[in-house]
């Protein structure tokens, strides 16, 4: 296990405990709200507040286990022998990273069986790109994690493609209060995945206390992707409500 | 116990957790969509949701059993002699297997005679399946588990049967619209429930690792069968709700 100076455990802890907080408080955001949207965008609503969930639970698995990693004694940190589950966040990923899209295709309304195409194969590339992500991740020496982060790279290129190419019919058939909205809502998910293979990459970069760096980079890329996309699915759902004059009740 | 590698025991300490968030996941959506889905269809909502709430709490207990069977100490892991629980699958199974053709029965919508006696009839069946299935699952010889294996074949067929020949005029009076879903929803039952025999067989086949296959299998059968099988629930639902005319308010 990494030996961590007494700021840099802080550092990590605090920030762990801060997404979870953040995550929780998303979800009840976005459930709370669930009325305050016309009842055809409350599934993409539902979703939205599932992911920020997952990423909850999550969270305090992986406060715990790094908790339980090390001994922290008069400022000086030790390492207990015990793991730290970096798993956490691939199964977490595994299962949100593909809702995040089907978050967006809910959004958008588009024909059921369009709806049911883009989500499947999104949600498989999605899926695809975590599975081939974890060997590196788990894996000791630098070369395999550069390996599997080109194979993982394919899907993620296949995913911005979509978001960027594929659904710009969509996209242009979107309601005008929403149009700018779903294209920002796209780019969002470009960037902040973007910042994902970059964070992996740190460690092939000889980045000085990567492992830190690593931690906080993925807090950050997650409150951005999941909480912070989520009120723009918000915002859309809430822009698309009003354009059909929904007024809640 | 069971001798485990690292490597053994996070893949199965993972997918307990996976399958953890999952059910919780699954439970949150189908009863914060139960609005989006006609009156008479609501109770089936909110029985698919119960088989994957009671699902999520047999993983948290298996979780937390698993976790205290053994010691792990970098990364070399021990069994401290606790037991690693395997009743809370077959208890869970006895309350959710009945449940989950109750969700069929009730999603179909038959006159009330005909849903008491079909569900009646599944329910007692699939939970006889359970209860036959069980005590070759903690015995010690191979014998002895292909003996109850045998037994609880019997109800497990006869549900088969019901589900292929017994429901067929019920099916064809179904609506246009959800007729594909109920027969893709009973031959999920089928296929998901069939994947339940062929990993209780694993250790009698004397596959390598059955111990890590038998957990990861199950585990993977649960998700298919309680999530998997709940969405095409709550997709037939909404077909018929479509089909209706509800309107959502």
């Amino acid at each position: 296990m990494e030996n961590l100076s007494f700021s840099e455990y802080s550092l990590i802890y605090n920030a762990f405990s801060f997404t979870f907080a953040t995550m929780m408080a998303a979800t009840l955001f976005f459930w709370l709200s669930l009325k305050s949207v016309a009842p055809s965008f409350r599934p993409a609503m539902v979703v939205t507040g599932l992911v920020t969930f997952i990423a909850s639970y999550h969270y305090l698995q992986i406060m715990l286990s790094f908790d339980s990693a090390y001994d922290v004694v008069n400022q000086t940190v030790t390492a207990t022998g015990k793991t730290f589950n970096v798993a956490y966040r691939y199964v977490d990923w595994l299962l949100t990273v593909p809702l995040l899209l089907v978050e967006l295709i809910l959004v958008m309304k588009l024909a059921r069986g369009e709806t049911i195409k883009k989500a499947t194969t999104l949600g498989l590339a999605a899926a695809l790109m975590i599975i081939l992500g974890y060997p590196g991740e788990v894996a000791g020496d630098l070369g395999t994690r550069q390996f599997w982060w080109y194979l993982s790279m394919v899907p993620f290129l296949y995913i911005v493609y979509t978001l960027v190419v594929g659904l710009k019919t969509s996209i242009s058939a979107q309601p005008d209060a929403a149009k700018g909205l779903v294209k920002t809502a796209c780019w969002v998910v470009i960037l902040s995945w973007s910042f994902y293979p970059i964070v992996y990459l740190l460690p092939n970069l000889g980045v000085v206390g990567a492992f830190t760096a690593v931690e906080i980079g993925y807090s950050i890329a997650d409150i951005a992707a999941k909480a912070g996309f989520g009120v723009l699915i918000y915002m859309i759902a809430r822009a698309k409500s009003d354009a059909e004059g929904y007024k809640a009740v």
